[in-house]
């Protein structure tokens, strides 16, 4: 094991990510809590282990596992357990096992033990780190969860050789929105020399590929570990429009990393278009998101606007009643601004721009 | 509205305590939060207003409202009502509408706004301070929940007009409690010169009553606000004896506060065995109980023991496997032990020793 990021947080908690050489390594520092555990998987990360731990709970995999009924089981299973306050959840999946171990944790007993084991790499990137858990209610994203850091998050690059090509491209897109929030250009330069061994998926590459993309999640949680400060909404870059690409009916098949790639390139123009955002920075950033092949050009058709633009409406991170749009300034740096919905109109249907 | 308590807790929160001068006076002060705020009674409190605020929910009265399907409601309510994270939830009602507003508020987008106003004794003295908020969990109570104090906490005295006897002395045996853990003798002699003024509720003698029992809370949240360090346990003084008979199948007529009466004495005698607690102290304390009509001096009978002893070594304050009972060294000073088995049979089935 080896220590990849520490983040401070309020209280004097702390999140320690570990990189562990592979599962076994990664099952043996476990293996020493004893028994006083509960694992969490997902009906596929579970096949991930030849030998089950003995106390374990499969939720079913997916976004519509993240629910109460995911927490009751869970709980239940804890309980069944015999755990205590000082017991501990491990959760091993994606973003959705993550949210659900952690919000469980959170609540269990007022709050027991946790361990997060990212097993795709959205959730080693961006849902195992900064402490936010949720689960969906009546059909809103998030609506219900808690803060509550785990302790440790362990990383084993080997867990991502079995996830398919759009999951990957899921995690990816968090990471290059990453690079352009970073207040160096590391990451950027990083992703544009190694882009190869990045997406055939070599192993030491995704190891640096992954704690220097956590090393920029974890400077915007410090800075505002609550989510009160508006700091850390910059992370939302490229979301605003890229969710209600995602919401919309026609674009089912377009994943989650598809739509911030898109959505950034949009908040990109809209910048340039206002003069906030340099435009050769844009061009760079849009061309990066299309090296990794990304359909960052493409527009939604005259009749969609009007159910993406309601979408849009919706997003919850209102401010008055006005959505406001994440802009970049230069590398790093981000303003908060509504947009005219007339200037929206224009980035998603029209032609490109550059 | 006159501040009665201001409790500081970590991060900088607070809690404050408002004493109104009526239920009329405590709308007004709500009233001005405007639209942006969701009303949570029970089947009995929400009698005490003759006209409803627009935005409320109605649970069952009672300790089976505290689930998860109550909690769903509430939030679901909110949810109903365009609530943003900062809109408000008010609860208006007796511990288990306090417990379950207070969590519902936890975990609606992560956090909202929270307002309490307690209409029991045992709510006004104890259940509103302090953030603990939780839901029983398969036959377990208070299993699941969080940590989340109340902004503020507005106490109307003429709520407790319509308390039936049985819950008024559930509230005053917790404030009888607080006396002896007080760091000063205030509130001991309150109760040993008001007795009658108290028992028959003249608002005024209950508002100062009210107030010094908060202060000794207070104290107690102050110095281990999320119950780690030890300190905030003393505030389980006679309840692991008292839980013990509550959950025993035979004394289901016997009220909480009753219970926790007849433990608070079971454990001034525990202290007095094991020479600990003063042999006067511990008798006058007695008194006082058996003052205000607690039947302490009940035993249980010899056929009841096995059930009751099972109870009590169920108690989830077990620390390495070992129940730990809270002894008073002298007033407003406490230590924890476990305590022999035999010792306890004697103080639970036999005669009384003073
Ligand atoms: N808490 C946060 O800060 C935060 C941040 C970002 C996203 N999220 C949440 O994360 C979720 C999305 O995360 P996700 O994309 O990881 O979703 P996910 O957990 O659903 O995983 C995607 C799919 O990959 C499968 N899978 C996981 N690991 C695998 C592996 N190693 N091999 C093969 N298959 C594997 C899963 O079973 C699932 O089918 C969303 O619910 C989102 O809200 C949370
Ligand atoms: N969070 C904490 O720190 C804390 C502390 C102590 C107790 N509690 C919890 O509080 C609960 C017990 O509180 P409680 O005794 O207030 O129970 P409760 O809320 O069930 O109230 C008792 C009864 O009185 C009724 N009632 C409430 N106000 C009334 C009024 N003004 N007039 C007439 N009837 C009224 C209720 O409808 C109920 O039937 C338990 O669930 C316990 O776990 C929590």
């Amino acid at each position: 094991m080896k220590s990849m990021v520490t983040t401070q947080l309020e209280n004097g908690r702390q999140t320690e990510v570990l990189l562990a050489d592979d599962l076994k390594d990664l099952s043996a520092h476990l293996g020493e809590y004893g028994r006083l555990v509960l694992w969490v998987f997902d009906t596929n990360t579970v096949k991930l282990f030849k030998q089950l731990p003995p106390s374990h709970v499969v939720l079913e995999s997916g976004e519509s596992a993240k629910n109460f009924s995911s927490l009751e089981r869970i709980l239940s299973s804890a309980l069944d357990e015999g755990l205590a306050r000082d017991g501990r959840i491990i959760g091993f999946g994606g973003g959705v096992v993550c949210d659900m171990s952690a919000f469980a944790a959170s609540v269990y007993m007022r709050g027991c033990r946790l361990t997060l084991v990212p097993t795709t790499l959205l959730a080693m990137v961006d849902a195992s780190l900064g402490g936010k858990a949720a689960i969906d209610f009546q059909g809103m994203k998030n609506m219900v969860g808690s803060f509550y850091p785990a302790s440790e998050v362990l990383i084993s690059i080997d867990t991502l050789r079995t996830l398919n090509e759009k999951e990957f491209l899921n995690g990816l897109a968090e990471v290059i929105k990453h690079a352009l929030l970073s207040q160096d250009e590391e990451l950027y330069k990083f992703l544009l020399m190694r882009k190869n061994e990045i997406l055939s998926r070599d192993p030491k590459t995704l190891a640096a590929l992954v704690e220097l993309s956590l090393k920029v999640k974890q400077w915007y949680i410090e800075q505002d570990p609550l989510e009160t400060l508006g700091i850390r909404q910059s992370l939302n870059l490229g979301h605003t429009f890229g969710h209600a690409l995602e919401s919309s009916s026609h674009y089912l098949m377009w994943g989650h990393g598809a739509c911030v790639a898109w959505g950034t390139c949009r908040a990109l123009e809209a910048g340039v278009v206002l003069g906030v955002t340099d435009k050769a920075y844009a061009s760079g950033a849009t061309k990066l998101f299309k090296s990794f092949g990304y359909d960052i050009e493409y527009r939604i058709g005259r009749g969609d606007w009007i159910e993406y633009r309601d979408h849009l409406l919706k997003d919850k991170k209102k401010v008055d009643g006005n959505v406001r749009f994440v802009l970049l300034e230069k590398q790093g740096s981000t303003i908060l601004m509504p947009l005219d919905l007339q200037l929206i109109q224009h980035l998603v249907i029209a032609k490109p721009i550059f």
